[in-house]
């Protein structure tokens, strides 16, 4: 997939998907060349049954060649029967000519190589975008490892609640994308050609001599290297529906690694910083954090781009007039906001810088209320249960009036003599299961 | 779940859900009796592993009975942190008693909690759901099987195109179902408990004195049936999107159902018809499609309902300011929308009642030209691709103009004369492999 | 605008929008120009205010031309810092040279020109898109008019339930184009250039020696024909947010009339067809409502990506990292979603081809129930109002069962001979105050 | 509205508008008492026009007492029809008694009745939703003009930037609000009586003897005081649409304010507070930001409720069979959620603690960085632009390196001694137009 001039789609209000690999399997020119590969698969398959000559699975197969044709001139004529096989027909018989045109698209109808040409360029942007989700959580594996026992402030509605550890943190992230990338692979891997002439009933293929033309059904598929359809779903949208699940899914899981990112990245947080920060001219210390930033937008179109999709469930007839046409370019901006997504995810992890001092800092903003949980669990046995709660309480509102932690003060306590009290209120003593269960959460491949 | 005049949630607006029993479990009522079971699972599970008294799982199990909240008080008391679970565990210790209330809700954060409860609530939702589903699938088997060489036209962007049968479709909307029942399966199977105390590590349960705070987690999700967590998921919402992802699936599944039964039970069509339509006082001609009605509509409410959901993934720090609360009310709608349209669906698919005869009047309305695909391929062998083409254009014009069928203008046709017409222009024999395709779909159990 | 081969965005995904007006007018190339503009107005401005040379705006505004620079690069290279303007502003600066290169940009930041640029590619937008509106609006007023009493079903829940005109529908279709123009042209007028600097302070103009830089931003709001903003909007979207209202309600709006086209088209119905629908090779019978297709897509879509823009109201600091870049392609969607629409929707209604005779037949349908609403008022003061309502009933169900009209029927009852029955019992004349409501929509210019 | 036991919507996952004005405003009550205000106001608009007696509208009148029916039977028996009138039609027919039983609904659909009412409801809540708008731009304006000249970081991507006023910030949140109440007045004094009768043709009055119907239509308008409607619109939903846009607009305006709350509120950050967070017993430093937490919630689901209200302007026909009835609950939501977040919005900004010592103290986070856009302006007269800037940039990495600020570095370098140089660094003294603009905004009323 050259980068040639002419190619359409150049992205200047996508920073998120241009210049991805994404953006190059699923613009205008990828979808020719997924169209075409239907039209040649389906002559190839008629062919392979006996159905048609060799000669024009031949002729139509070196016809399909997308250079030779004019992607602005099939769009505009796109136009009158409002989708763009029927054009694109019309210039492949007129390629392939007299002879063996006739055998271009004999049987199926226009949706037929729409669909399996969507299907086409999905399968191919999903291969694409699944090692940038292999990469992503090997970059969060190593994160988790190499921090499983940095302690750092859990956070709550916006307020420090008790410690936790960034490692525990990147096994979460990871949990996330492998969930995206489980769901995704099962999807792509149910990809099927579409193949049900006029309406749904393959008669036509019938009517050109097809004992069986389940079988063409599948002989099609299998050179197309998709699943064969249990049954024509031009009305039944299961793979779209399935496609739009999965994308939204992951777009929302790097969503979350992102929005985390920048949250720790703020000016006056600065526990992680991105690798290469976004710079600005007239203002040297800012480094800004962009790969988060385009992910998270993405992750908030995505959620609606696939809701135009699922609601295309609900398809009338044998041909819905609009459903259908409403998938098309929604269903491309997924793949491609998501993509470029995984690409930026995989750049952002592979690149994190941590903080680990920073995170040790920020354990002590409380003055180590942080860990007044534990106090609570911890004196109650030995001062009662109110008293405990009353201590603490007044001991909250005295750590910030006298400047003093809570330790400290506590020492004061006479009753407390017994405890170690540096070891109770040190923040990074308290981070509960976190070092297990990020090791559980590691075992998952 | 009785309906006590003081239940909640009366459902005057939502006559898609009111009253189905989805609507009872998802009520307020229902999630009440969720949480509750979600505080005395806890206080068991910790009793189960020498955590706490015996006594105190008993009392706790005891008080929990959900006649003795008060929803609304309840509702009202919420706003002050946030959610519901912070007054419900001051009622709920206070019901306890002294001795062992402090027992409740030990160790635990109100997510834990409230989460736990809604993936109560999802299960008990769906499994009432999924035999509405069941019903579903197997009216529409019978539907399919029955009318599998019922012939009817195939309309494509409204037009009639080809032939298709009343089988092949019911069949394609069966497997609708069960692509939507395969899917909820999945989900529902996999729900799992959720249990991270404040931040999601387990800290305040080792400092009550659990050695293996995710001993607790699997034991906690025991008795309650659900699904051990890998991880605590506070900010992980892979089961909220994986709901969102099946309920909006099977709204839109049901929603092709709906939306053919509408067309197809239109005035000028009336090919089916529900089998009890919504009545008119002023009109009694109308039968409305009030089932249908009502599928359409929580078809086209669900995908955002779910988009709320997808976008709550991109859920910031340990609990997010926000993301979670916006999750609430959506799945519970989402659940209730999609377990009233299941039930609809049910009715209607049991009670439809087909019309074979208005089908095959109106394969006649094109004049025969609804075949003129397949003479398109029958007459080229006989007269050459040009001349056959030619010749079915003039014939188009003519069989409207002359008020005359296309047969009967072939048969003047002299070179034709070799072919058997009537069976080539019979609609009801062109129906090409919807039988076969039928009999296949209908093997999947 | 011209049609260059390397111009961006092909659309052959997009029956709907590609090669339409609005297509030129949001394409990267059309933004880019915007950007230029934008950037060649703040220098001009600037020396109008004697804060630049005159010559730096001369060499601005005479660099800023779209043919010198190549998109696809400037596509790729605003990743780094996550919008296209930084690149651009340093290709302008080199175009520029390096006397007045300095002059380039000068106080601004990325935000002020590209958040200007979407203005004045909106506004440039709309201006195409407003005069499509009024074909429309204007073909259905001739519609309305002339169609004033043709009479035709009323339907609800897709049954016939009493008679209305197609005057009256064509007027309100009308009215909803109206209320589109209206709520367009107010959010367009409106539509303001933006002007803040790093933070939205201005602070820089100060400091490169603008007295009072608000009015700097006056002067460059009219170098460009947009409104002087009030305040720095970098994160108050209102003019996002109006975009997204005016362009989801045009598209729904034009999205009922296609809805009703589609039901109108129907083979069952006929009562109106496109002017020239999209053909089938196949298929010669087959005239496909291809314009009403395209704009229900549209409909289809619009709400979600409306939902997007709304969602980013809520932007977080003084430049959010996400929901600013979450608007851009949203918004260029929804342009020439909306504006494609508008041109289907001119060529629609200009060409619709309508049937007064088919919606008379159709009126027949119900055996005359279709006025039985009128029956029970005028019946009940001959007969009493049980009486009545009894008759209708057994004449309804008579009607059918015996294939005579409820016009026949009732002629046979004998304390009805003081009627008119066939006045009473003619669709055509039981249209009620269609024709005056008709009458008062088409006073609304 | 009393709050009685029975009433129904008890909100307990609703911490956003339980015990708001709008939800009593909005619950099922609420919407029963509006449906009986439009049936007994269409008798008194009849037996004010003479068709009707007198003594009718009293019956009806005096019937029509929310107290007398049965919300729950009412939303069961909704489900045969599709809507709740139809049963409400009969409940109230019966109480009035057989003499002006008839006189009840009189010529009206259930569709009249229904919209009718969901104005009324929407005009009922808007008022009581305004002048929570209104406390809140009040509280906003006292905010602004009392920290004028408050400095605090501007951020932009998470990043300082330049300095900012919180006077500007609270002028940009009021601006957003009074933008709110602008466009929620505008479309609230629109607001339409619905009637149409059947299909929109006002036919069945004048079966029961009105001579211009449309009077009617304006007397019944009068009597709920709403706006009368130029059209029946019962498939024209401009009315429905507007509320999706002013209320989805509302929400997210306000969600602009929570946004920059919670992170202003962050531990981290504390720069404000809200005047009483929610607290945490095991926590007792946790003040959560819990009013801006609910609003948050509000903004991210508004903008779906809304895009399901734009869908359903394609609304079928003369009334639609899903679109209708799709709308009924996502109005409901958003009005209520749009109220709650009013209510919290109101709590929120008049109780705000505002730290302008943090705000201070963080404008040195980055050693006087935040003003380097200044001195890039100023220093580049003095030493030439590219040695002002090379110079900055290496101030800029020995800042942090030598933990001096740029003030401190700068002073060493010889040819700026002409310069004042505290005031150059002095963060407060570079807000720019901060003060101006604050002012200007407050103007507005």
């Amino acid at each position: 997939m050259t980068s040639a001039p002419e190619a359409p789609g150049t992205g200047l209000l996508a920073p998120g998907w241009a210049g991805s690999p994404a953006a190059d399997a699923t613009d205008d020119r990828a979808w020719l060349r997924a169209l075409l590969d239907a039209e040649s698969a389906l002559t190839r398959a008629q062919a392979g049954l006996g159905l048609a000559p060799a000669e024009a699975a031949s002729a139509v197969t070196e016809a399909a060649d997308p250079a030779r044709f004019d992607v602005r001139s099939l769009a505009e004529r796109a136009r009158d029967g409002g989708n763009p096989v029927i054009p694109l027909v019309a210039d492949l018989t007129k390629a392939v000519g007299e002879e063996y045109g006739p055998y271009v698209h004999r049987g199926a109808t226009s949706q037929d190589v729409l669909d399996t040409a969507t299907m086409l360029v999905a399968a191919r942007t999903l291969d694409l975008l699944l090692p940038e989700l292999g990469r992503t959580e090997r970059a969060l594996a190593a994160l988790a490892a190499g921090h499983r026992d940095t302690a750092m402030p859990g956070r709550t509605l916006t307020q420090h609640a008790v410690p936790t550890t960034f490692g525990l943190k990147a096994a979460g992230w990871r949990t996330l994308v492998l969930d995206a990338r489980d769901r995704i692979t099962a999807v792509r891997d149910a990809l099927p050609a579409q193949l049900g002439g006029a309406a749904g009933t393959l008669a036509a293929f019938g009517a050109y001599g097809a004992a069986d033309p389940t079988v063409l059904s599948a002989a099609y598929a299998r050179e197309l290297g998709l699943r064969a359809p249990e049954l024509p779903w031009h009305t039944l949208r299961t793979p779209v529906a399935d496609l739009a699940g999965c994308l939204a899914f992951a777009a929302g899981a790097l969503g979350k690694i992102a929005a985390d990112v920048l949250t720790l990245s703020r000016t006056e947080i600065g526990e992680v910083a991105e690798g290469s920060g976004g710079g600005s001219s007239a203002m040297p210390h800012k480094a800004n954090p962009v790969r988060s930033t385009l992910i998270a937008a993405a992750a908030r179109r995505a959620p609606q781009l696939a809701a135009t999709l699922y609601g295309s469930l609900a398809a009338g007839d044998e041909r819905p007039a609009g459903a259908w046409h409403a998938e098309w370019e929604p269903l491309r901006d997924l793949l491609r906001l998501t993509g470029g997504a995984a690409r930026d995810a995989a750049e952002l992890t592979e690149g994190l810088r941590v903080r680990p001092d920073a995170m040790r800092a920020h354990l002590g903003l409380t003055h180590g209320l942080i860990v007044s949980e534990r106090l609570s669990a911890e004196l109650a046995p030995v001062l009662g249960r109110a008293r405990a709660r009353a201590l603490l309480a007044e001991l909250a509102e005295r750590t910030f009036a006298e400047d003093r932690t809570l330790g400290e003060l506590l020492a004061d306590v006479p009753e407390l003599s017994g405890l170690d009290l540096d070891a109770l209120t040190d923040p990074a003593r308290y981070t509960g299961s976190a070092g297990a269960l990020t090791d559980r959460a590691l075992e998952r491949r």
